[in-house]
């Protein structure tokens, strides 16, 4: 097996920190090349504790980035920018792997209302993988252009799509109440983000209106064969890292929680990132740093509901690890390559 | 206006401890008793920064609480310890506001499923007033018995009562999201508690079990006119002190936001303990270390769905500052009276 | 007594919002106008958990603050900016109280190099009465222009006078090691004092060069009669507020712990601000929202060093506490008036 | 190379689970058994977010551990229990890690002082090497008997030894103050350590007698030549995991900051694990999941005095990874085997 020379734009972002450290441990990628106007001329070494050949290499300012040459490039950047960047990239051969928005609603008329932007690559966007292997593994072999999924999507798909795909719940009425460390807003200098104004701070934010709606719907229609519009409602909290959802479902006339339990234990069966276990035992600490999803199921036999707990990484299963597991499943290779994390 | 003279008992846990500050500046009590084991002998002085009369009483051991002469008791004690406290106190003439739930649920036979015990004061139970003065401010005129309501029950109650009694929306289907900070537990010497095990960690606990659920039904049914089995999963977050809890109604046919905004808008008017505002402005922060609620609808379109997001300091407004508004209510005095909270 | 009327002019930062929650409960103060580019026209209530007519002000541009119209004016300003303002304020007959280290340090000299500007108004400097009223309390009285001390000078100096005063320690070779909380860095758009940025990390920082050091240095000279130049680290931690400073001191020769502990003592016998206690005790979650300061001293026998802890909340007896301590203090009221806080 | 079997005694612990991650991953170990009474008869990957054969493991009790079958035994167990259960592992052929204080200090007259016991193994004691191998590399080599050292003496011995080994800084008149995470204390079901009491607190704690003291003192002095009694205040912060020691020591007298600079560069040129660079670069956060420890060191040219600021995990180089660190170079293998981290 060659290695695989690697490319990383927008490194200095959180989810472009992690991609670089996994690829630096990656033993079939040679990263060489990183771009990031932030830290522009400065060594990797001096940002992240890496020794060896990637210490050494130095960001470069985003403009350079359309000129990479590699075989793949890691697009950490916002939807807009990747829409520009990953065309041309392809045109000269390289495998993306964008961790943007820009490639993963396939209705792209859907666009100018949650992205603020016209989709201006619609052929692109027809031939983007999502990267969720855990439900869309067979598209992803061989890709050119991998759609990594939001951090939420992937949480939440990951949580519903078993359920409704076993004809144990409904497509219609899921609501979704989900939880984010200050990593998902992205590195920011705002005085909104500060330390002050979150510690010991709760809010609710975007209700029904987070541009990852639309992704998580499509992203369960497609997999579990049907999905209605749904309630989320994203809240801040004041941890770094991670996202916890709790997702309610209607349950179908006679389903039981042993039903679901099973359904998620059988869907995900063998997967090496996926754990199912009690609702209530799934917590953030146990996947942070990792590339793991927690899953648990209780059925709340008064409300009449499934209660499906979902937890993640968000810079990690949510983003990076996601991304390089998605590139090994591209690429064919072991899909835990690269990502036997300690966490902690 | 002559002073009562009160005593806290449980003055040791964090409730407690809100009630020892709160009461020692209240302009209308004195405190002359505290009850504490953990802090048996020791003066107030050493634990709170208090100074005056209260700093010196000294802090006497749970088992001669039943032997407090006052005008006044505070529980803050567990619902068994309430249980058999406030029927010795009422007996010997004491004014009692009990913070825990012993006294809140009307229907004793929840009490074995919800508590754990039987309830044996069905007398006491009847003749208690729930302490919620913004949806229960007749009742409290007078009364010798507060049952102060549970931190969650006074968050969800005050956020959903007026949507149901307005006809906005259906007392059926309501699924509850809530987040608690680590007080929320009380004091407790244990693993599961501890910096290390919280801090950076989120998770959900007791889906659907939990003790408040009969109660916040209840009270949303007394108040509002119905309320049909609700879906409650609270989760713990690394935070201190407060809760945020955002609700999910289904709206009558032709139920608009504005309709829902004007809703709580109407019922809070005047109320100086409530405020309304847009959903995604309610913040914890803004109500930590006062006793108010703040209280946001939004109505997410595509879901049909109301979302109300509601945020209290779980020690204040859900618990001693409540305490002391019912005292308040309760003596026909100003609500207000040593509520006037800096927050921060 | 007549009520004097007020103005906060830098009400918007985190000092400023401490300075409005106390002034307007205070019983002697009227606020009338407050000054916040940030903002600008958005009402008091809107931003602070205030009712009554304070709910009600407007915040008005910085540049109006010269014309504002009242008995006292705050100035929670950037010391390039009190330097300015104070001079029109007080040629307009307000008095001032100047929480900037503008008016702190009487070597004229001494601002080039720490503050970075020439101090332009000597004569003001000259009569400008440091508001540290533990120490200071006589040459407060009638204070035309208050400066009110640094967060790091108030913990330090009243942790390190007394035993220097007492002929116990040495001025000379004293190091401090501190920790603040991120409020002491004002309120700010900057990647570096970001939730992810700052969470679960710990710096050391300005290490020999903070701009407290000169205004330390001199406060103890002034009350304690001599200091050497001291070593003084400052660190960030992920609190808050509030500061803790551990200070080592070379004892004169036959001092022991004792004498330490009854020299604290005695300095602050009958100080309603200030605890003693043994140096493990003293805790920031003690002083947190209040204006005490808690001190206690060590004496470690085998580096022949005393030890002296001192805690207190950076934004109220290290700021907005204090500058109302001191103008009580000025204007010959109990120093004590509106700082009766709960903490917590 | 054939691996060695791996057993961790005392594996529920923070640093016994930082053992079992580390160890599980190293390529020349084998995990054969953990021994931990609280999760006796639990899966290690109920645990941890290990796959493979490690996860299957089962804790077993403690008792048991005296009859490990394996290679190389680690103890993160408290003093007192290693002080056991060495010298049985020992004679029965193990290479034993010991992660307490039981072997550290030479001076057996210490322990009843320090450590509140008799050493009753004088002749091991001798024997045993401390494991700081970028200080007392040649020593490890074949050891039966590793003393892994303490997390504030990694921290502190590191900065200090290379200033006075060079002759530019008096190894007397040391003053040391340290911050720690809340995992230094250990795992503990206490009140003390909850949440709710250390969030947003700062506290000083065991000034002048903490255990760790003349383990500081006896490591500068062997590897640096000469140590005094040194000042150490330790304090407790509200973060998870590592510590941030901030040292001053009396220069030389013509030593400047360049000198000290160079000396601490020379000291660890060509050293994996250890970085030197400015003393306000220093953070927690850089060195947090790696076995790497940051230094810089500044003059303070008014007070006349070196500061060095020194960073590690407190788990990592603190703990476990330095215990693989020193058993690799025992063995003589590579020092980085298994420690390639990748923080964050």
């Amino acid at each position: 097996m060659h290695t695989l020379s690697a490319g990383i734009v927008g490194a200095s972002g959180y989810a472009g920190l992690e991609l670089t450290r996994l690829a630096a441990r990656h033993p079939n990628l040679r990263l060489t090349a990183l771009f990031s106007d932030r830290w522009s001329a400065e060594s990797v070494g001096s940002r992240l504790p890496l020794d060896g050949p990637t210490a050494a290499l130095r960001y470069r300012a985003l403009g350079e980035a359309s000129q990479l040459e590699a075989d793949v490039a890691f697009l950490a950047t916002p939807a807009e920018v990747s829409l520009e960047l990953a065309p041309k990239l392809i045109a000269r051969g390289l495998r993306v792997v964008d961790l943007s928005g820009a490639f993963r609603i396939a209705d792209r008329s859907a666009y100018p209302r949650w992205y603020n932007f016209e989709h201006t690559q619609p052929e692109l966007l027809a031939s983007a993988r999502y990267g969720l292997p855990e439900l869309a593994r067979e598209g992803l072999r061989g890709a050119q252009l991998v759609a990594n999924p939001g951090c939420y999507a992937t949480a939440i798909a990951l949580a519903l799509s078993p359920l409704i795909k076993a004809g144990l719940a409904s497509p219609d009425g899921i609501a979704v109440s989900a939880m984010s460390g200050v990593s998902g807003a992205g590195r920011k200098a705002s005085e909104d983000f500060s330390f002050c104004e979150l510690d010991e701070d709760l809010r609710a934010y975007r209700i029904g209106k987070h541009q990852h709606v639309p992704e998580i719907e499509q992203t369960v229609a497609r997999f579990a064969g049907a999905c209605g519009p749904m309630s989320f409602v994203p809240h801040l909290v004041p941890i770094r890292r991670g996202i916890l959802a709790t997702c309610t479902l209607r349950p179908a006339q006679a389903a039981e929680q042993a039903d679901a339990a099973a359904a998620l234990e059988r869907a995900y069966a063998g997967e090496r990132f996926v754990r199912v276990m009690a609702a209530d035992k799934v917590s953030l600490k146990d996947v942070a740093r990792t590339n793991r999803a927690h899953l648990g199921v209780a059925f709340d036999s008064r409300a009449k509901l499934f209660v499906v707990v979902s937890a993640i990484d968000n810079l990690l299963k949510g983003a990076a690890g996601q991304a390089l597991q998605a590139l090994n499943a591209a690429m064919g290779w072991d899909e835990a390559l690269g990502l036997d994390l300690l966490g902690g």
